[in-house]
């Protein structure tokens, strides 16, 4: 059983959602996962007053995540912005 | 060109040496990789004042070379073991 969870967030102000990765026990990311104008992802670790501690499976889980998340997030913006302009 | 380095330590009061990861152009380590008691690679981030970004490359590379480094750090530790019981 993994010790974090991974949600999604919409936000209007960006063309990309994003992700956002909590410590289970945690109401607080400690790491975002964005798209770049670029369309890469982009892992940014939150300035913390603690350590956060991970294990290899989830820094996997991680990797997987967000490499899944990428094609899914680019294509849905496509369908959104082919949807604008018919 | 990445924009981290990884340095192996090792520690006379640990079994095993563990890696420290730094942004390049920074004196501290941001994340040390180190072998738990179980033989599995941990992750942590230390507590910092400011936001740490990666791209997909650099957290693949942490990835793979902290994969790379377990079975070696295991094998020096029996390879001394075994040294030290002739």
């Amino acid at each position: 059983m993994k010790n974090i969870r991974i949600e999604e967030v919409g936000d209007i102000n960006s063309d990309f959602p994003y992700l956002e990765v909590f410590l289970k026990e945690s109401a607080s990311p400690f790491l975002e996962i964005a798209i770049s104008e670029d369309k890469e992802l982009c892992f940014k670790f939150y300035a913390s007053q603690t350590d956060v501690q991970l294990d290899v499976d989830e820094w996997s889980f991680i990797l997987s995540t967000a490499n899944d998340f990428l094609p899914r997030a680019l294509k849905n913006e496509d369908d959104f912005l082919n949807f604008s302009n018919q």
